[in-house]
Parts: C-alpha cells; structure tokens; sequence
C-alpha cells in the first residue's frame, strides 16, 4: 500500500500544487492524500470529482497530527537535500507513505523519517519529484483505472469511451 | 537540444504551476521555457534567481507565436489522451520541443505536433508529465550543475555547499 502527506497546505497559495499532488498520487497508484495544514474543501472536491469520472477509490484526508500516520509504515521523505533517491527506490518494502513539503518542513521530519530521498538535488517541485519516484517505484508500470470515462490512448487526438 | 513550451500562462491562475514546469525543465536537463499567454515578470524572475544560485544557464523566454518554435523540431505534446509515451520516448532524436498545456490547448497543436503522448491517460499534472517524460528521455540520468549553492546528497538531513 502506498499512501502520501503532503504537509502545510495553504488554501491561498497551494490549491493548484496540491491538487497537482494528489492526482499524481492517484494515478501513480496511491490509495489516500493526507494533507496537513489548512483545509480546503474545494480542492478535496476538485479531486473528488476527477475519481468518480474517472475511476478508482483514491481518497483525500486532512489531518491535524501527522505523527500517528507514521506508525507501521515506511516513511519516505522527498526533499531536494536527500540522497540519491534511485540507490534505494528498489529495496523500500511493505507499507509506504511518502511524503512532501510544503513551503516550510519542520526539522523533525528529517529524523522521523526512515529515508530522506532528492530526486535530483535541484529546487523544482513536490509534483515532478512524486511522480517520479513512483513512477521507479513501480517499475514504470501505471494502474489500471475503470471509470465513467477512459481516455482511449491516440496518437492524433483526442478518443474518450463513457461508459453509460 | 531540448526545449519545453507552455501554453497559455495566465499569472493569477498559473504562477506556480509555470514556474514548476520551468524548474523540473531546468532540472530534467532542457535549456529553455518558453511560454505563451500572459508575460510573467515575477515568475521569470523567480526563475531567474534559481538559475543564478544553483548554475546552469537555463532561460525563460514569453512568446506570442508559438509556430515559428516549432520549425526544424520534433515537436512532443504531452497530454492525458496521447498514446503511451514509453512506445515512443526511445525513438526520439534531434531538436526536441516538449510542449504542455495550458487549461485550453488549441486543437491544431494535436496535428502540429509529430507525438501526441501520454504519461498515463489520466488527469493529473503537466509538471509530472514534463518530469516524467525527460526522466525517461534521458536514460534515468540527470545533468549535472555547478552554482553558488550546492546540495550535497544526504540521508538524513540539510548539507549546501557555498562556492564563494
């Protein structure tokens, strides 16, 4: 099982980022986005609406105390100060939870972790190193998804089947 | 060569979401953002200031015509209803323009372009798309940079080298 937190969400400033977040979670075969923060009912809403037109059980979750999802589970940190995360993405094992920042990570997630990755060792952004590291973590393998509508995959344009 | 296109940037609804595509391009080894729609000071500007600590000589361009980009280029549109990109992304060769929306991309980008491709066929972001993509365009490799500011690749916290 892989789950993600995405930490200090603020309504204002990161709607869009953490809506990129968690569809990138989904469609990398992520079950849940917890978040941390400000909750924000429209963007929960937002990616309420993708999955139940496009499939899945994909689910988003604010939380108060991050600490108590830690338990049991494997937790990987993504941050652009970590290590080489392609020496370790094939060895983690068991229940996952990955995590990303936010614009502000509190130091004691660097220690709470089991393993702080750098997807590149670059400033870009909390969406392209998820989705990355999923993608190796999958070993460049997508879920399948079955919804209302499915993008029928076409080199020219664009096909959807909706399923009645 | 590879250069990345972004269509349509508007600066109240876009801001970050730009300036990731310009970041995770910058990272995953292409020279240039250009972008259409609205012309960004603030988000070049931030740009900018990365590049200018962390090295590199990326730059981000505005343009009003798109269409004069694209010639003597294999275009690249990545979109959730292209076909497979991993079909496709060991067979492209030459100057490389990755192109990705934009809320509306223009339908005539879909026969301008010479690859319509997905990175999974399901909504979520073109920055992880763009991420993804140039991760498996370049072999699983990123480029390397030399800047003022140095992330040294650490597994359980901060280290930054300074180059005076």
């Amino acid at each position: 099982m892989i789950e993600v937190l995405r930490l200090g969400h603020r309504i204002s400033r990161d709607k869009r980022i953490s809506t990129h977040v968690a569809l990138v979670a989904r469609t990398f075969g992520a079950s849940r986005l917890y978040y941390t923060g400000q909750k924000d009912g429209e963007m929960e809403s937002s990616v309420c609406k993708i999955v139940s037109k496009f499939g899945g059980d994909f689910s988003v979750e604010h939380v108060k105390d991050f600490k108590k999802l830690f338990l049991g589970k494997k937790i990987v940190h993504l941050t652009m100060y970590g290590d080489d995360f392609s020496k370790y993405v094939g060895k983690i094992k068991g229940n996952v939870l990955v995590v990303v920042g936010g614009e502000k990570v509190p130091g004691e997630i660097y220690s709470l972790s089991d393993y702080n990755l750098g997807v590149g060792n670059q400033p870009h952004s909390e969406v392209a190193a998820l989705a990355v590291f999923l993608d190796h973590f999958n070993k460049f393998k997508f879920p399948k998804f079955k919804g209302k509508l499915n993008v029928v995959p076409n080199i020219k344009g664009k096909k959807i089947f909706k399923k009645e």
